[in-house]
């Protein structure tokens, strides 16, 4: 990517967007003809870098065995495994002393996190929060809080929530860097402040954060932060838990095997006695997923050295395209916890009068080659707070209230938000060109 | 692959080895020069087969989020994701009711069953057992079982200790299908007979089996199996639990999150209610790895459409070329747990009498380009048992007792073992040609 490619008929449009698998990718109209797809669902996940696939497709010859491999390639691909550790660290920017353990995806990360609780550990968490990040805190005494209407109005509710604490014993806030329902930055900074304040940790969860905005785990200054290779254009089902070392050391090993274990032997009384490892090893038993964090650190050095400044940049344009797109839509209403204002990433959720989500949705499908999401995203007490005032809207497939979300990122171009923005303004004005049924609980164009 | 491709020059080798990535690569000699690599360490982990790179390759531009996505190409691949799950049910031959969960490793698959148990359940475990299926039991009353020395002994071992439980509490057994160590195969229909009669499940560890011997699930009649994807080819971090549905259905889900979580609702008194899914999807939380469990699934097409009658009868030649090679090297001593004509799989480990086993595998890998594996193979009270009568042997790296594992599979050409055999008996016979240092734990050549 280089300057020279910027699209000259658009002033705002600071640079092309990233090379991503599928972009060339055509599919076929109900209304008949084919057009290239729109990939706009990448707060779900997002198609992989070129650049990511170019890398893994070059090491894959080069695959072998890691830790114990004697073997060129072992030694190459254990290498290659530890250096993408130091590659992520230096991505989020973490202290020394911190730990990338890998893991599968985010949700893996906040229930390893959660498994390694200390005892009597209370959790801090909004309702606002995606499943992953509300739910793993099984065995912890869990505050839920009540979803604030400002970032400062978060941070006083958390402050609040504090107070009322024991303050001698351990504490963990998480909290979502960016909400994959309405794409809205939360206050990290200052939530990390609170907590810390009140001799609580925090936990980041950057899944959609991480993608759009660089994250600093020092700036920031969080305990630990989470995020997934699958929305980071490294779709290779990896994820990573990122941060002090402390509380992973002493707990139990997320996964009980080999990798995890230092030393087994029988004792005399028939059981077992099993010694642990100490670093990230002792989370990650059996064999890592060489490819999965091989690929995340290879789109983390590809975002790094597209430069944020400039990702960002683009993105806002993406974001205002849409969002001034969808104002001159009165039928349209979008979702927001805070104001109009708030800082935002490429996550944009909307209901509209008078259509079911679901119908809505397919038809920006079938009539328009646009790939959307429609349901509750995992965050389904946010949905319930943000829907709450709305009549119930129906189309031609019934089901539930439910929104409708666009996301893009890094490999958008400006014609798919341009696409969605004339198909939503169609649509609403004239109608769905087809009819549509439900078949297995979706809805589809009727043959 | 076709019949015109096997060798004219050994009857014995039935076909060609299927195509894998990697067999092309050179690396360097210490010695001078370059040779292809003899990646002779599948059993810790497998090179990709061609036909699985290449079926990831072209899938990967219509890779898409699964599920609630509405777009053309997320309903590709949630079709995709779903066939996977049919196919696997299919390779492993399993009942109709059974559930086939996508994980990331067979490590994760038992450790998610170790989850799963009913309150109060046994578990009975050799102590032969990799670590992986010895030590997730974690919550549960485990009895370690002497290693046996034929199959037979296995069988009544198990029947011993089964007599003596209650028979009324729910118990497991876990057991592999075939050594990660020796190699040889374990008497799993007998095994599993013997539990069924005393009101036990089974659960079959088929890491080492899956990618040499077909798996069936309903002629074994095993109540689960347990494998990797990157031991059978297809690298790309997912694993797979296969079989009953009631306990997996009845226990609390293994990640909490989104994908896992039908219904979350908050309560009255300001905590969170869930309802989670009862299918395979309670326990996949989080966004599913497509990739992974697409990759595994053309595997199971690839490895069933060269047919298991072919693929074995050219193993076992292979098999016989390493250990008739090894049999006329007086110094090297192979390690069995049963007897010499136990049949096995194309894993064989072994000691040499004044080497040091880190130092054997680094000239291997140095001087011959042949990558295998030393230590202990995360199955340390096995080692203990097979090692047991021997001196500690000593080469130029020190380090504790261990053993040398030279393992093979689908993708190996004859030449690789023809080259071991060659290199075992020169480096025996002749001594290494190079000097070589211990640097952070690991044997190296001197430079």
């Amino acid at each position: 990517m280089s300057v020279s490619t910027v699209a000259a008929t658009d002033q705002q449009s600071v640079c092309a967007p990233l090379p991503v698998l599928g972009q060339d990718v055509t599919v076929p109209l109900v209304t008949g003809g084919e057009v290239t797809y729109a990939a706009l669902d990448y707060a779900a996940s997002a198609p992989a870098l070129q650049r990511v696939w170019d890398d893994v497709a070059a090491y894959a010859p080069y695959y072998g065995s890691v830790h114990r491999g004697a073997g060129h390639l072992s030694r190459l691909s254990t290498e290659l495994f530890e250096n993408a550790r130091k590659t992520v660290a230096g991505f989020l920017d973490c202290r020394g002393t911190d730990q990338v353990v890998f893991t599968r995806s985010t949700t893996d990360s906040l229930n390893l996190l959660a498994r390694a609780l200390p005892a009597g550990c209370q959790v801090f968490v909004f309702e606002t929060e995606h499943h992953a990040s509300l739910l793993p805190w099984r065995h912890a005494q869990v505050t839920c809080l009540d979803a604030p209407r400002t970032p400062q109005q978060a941070v006083r509710t958390l402050e609040l929530a504090l107070a009322d604490r024991d303050p001698y014993g351990p504490a963990l806030v998480c909290v979502t860097g960016a909400s994959n329902v309405t794409g809205e930055l939360w206050p990290v900074r200052e939530l990390a402040a609170a907590a810390h304040a009140h001799g609580a940790r925090i936990v980041l969860d950057a899944a959609q954060l991480a993608p759009h905005h660089p994250v600093s785990v020092r700036d920031l200054d969080v305990d630990w932060v989470a995020f997934s290779g699958h929305k980071l254009y490294a779709p290779f089902g990896a994820g990573v838990l990122a941060g002090r070392a402390d509380w992973l050391r002493e707990a139990e090993p997320y996964l009980a095997g080999g990798g995890a274990s230092r030393g087994v032997a029988r004792r005399a009384d028939g059981g077992v006695d099993v010694q642990w490892h100490d670093g990230e090893a002792r989370h990650e038993a059996g064999s890592p997923n060489v490819i999965g964090a091989y690929a995340i650190a290879s789109a983390c050095t590809a975002l790094t050295e597209a430069g944020f400044d400039t990702l960002v940049a683009r993105e806002q344009h993406l974001i205002r395209t849409v969002r001034e797109g969808l104002a001159e839509v009165p039928e349209v209403r979008v979702l927001s916890l805070f104001d109009a204002d708030a800082p935002r990433v490429g996550v944009i959720s909307f209901v509209v009068a008078g259509w079911n989500s679901a119908h809505f949705a397919a038809a920006l499908s079938a009539e328009y080659g646009i790939g959307v999401r429609d349901g509750l995203f995992c965050a389904h007490p946010l949905l319930r707070t943000l829907l709450g005032g709305d009549p119930r809207t129906r189309g031609e497939c019934g089901g539930p209230d439910a929104a409708v979300r666009v996301s893009f990122g890094a490999g958008t171009p400006d014609e798919h938000v341009e696409r969605f923005v004339t198909a939503v303004g169609e649509l609403v004005r004239n109608g769905a060109k087809w009819t549509y049924r439900t078949e297995n609980g979706r809805c589809v164009p009727s043959v």
